[in-house]
């Protein structure tokens, strides 16, 4: 474990994993810069993103590996990671097909506050959906 | 608590804490989409982030609020709260003035791997210091 400057203004890579042994990682996509999903990698998951260049999480529900796009086909083929201040957090510029979000989205955030003073808790769709989900996912 | 259904179509906002009490919460850019920082907000911290328009997290290490800038001046404006799919995380596109990263940087993520099949481990910096946090931050 190195200091906190040699963490935050090093070159070496040592990201920190929570007491679950996971870490944040936002996939955003490389072409527009829209924020497609937040997920969680353990030090494996992270591993083979790095060793297969596709985006490898670690899925909190299922407990256990998933390559993003293995049942969809929707997979995240990786064009650089960052890695922030503190090392808690990965950003992975990803090069995508259309659809991403399970819901038929391209984009997880596919929805806002209708006002940034909004008080009534009320959504509105900002985005269109792509792709059928009931096409592709099968339970 | 809303069905799945609910939560992943409807338009009620019913954001989901974890067991801490916190939810994710992405800042980006609203005029370039770089992702600045990933924080975490209490309920009041999300509250007065909705009421005040300014960004407000909740310090894990300091655990308390921290409306972000109150030290260093550079305070982060909401245009916009998107919420992904299943509610338990939040993308806040925000106004920012040069320096948001307490290292120095725009954006606390300055640092990729340098080359996406990397197994070295090894960091480049990819962004330039736009302020000195010696000159803002004192002990």
């Amino acid at each position: 474990m190195g200091t906190k400057q040699d963490i935050e203004e090093g070159v070496e890579f040592t990201p920190k994993f929570d007491d679950n042994g996971l870490i944040t990682a936002i996939a955003q996509d490389s072409q527009s810069g829209q924020v497609l999903m937040v997920a969680y990698m353990n030090r494996q998951a992270l591993d083979l993103t790095i060793q297969t260049g596709y985006a490898t999480y670690f899925s909190r529900s299922r407990q256990k590996l998933w390559k993003k796009g293995e049942q969809s086909g929707h997979l995240q083929k990786v064009k650089q990671i960052l890695v922030d201040c503190d090392q808690d957090c990965l950003v992975l510029k990803v090069a995508v097909d259309a659809g991403q979000c399970h819901v038929g989205y391209r984009s997880c955030f596919y929805r806002a506050l209708q006002s940034k003073n909004n008080t009534d808790n009320k959504l509105e769709f900002i985005a269109e959906r792509v792709y059928d989900p009931k096409k592709i996912y099968r339970k």
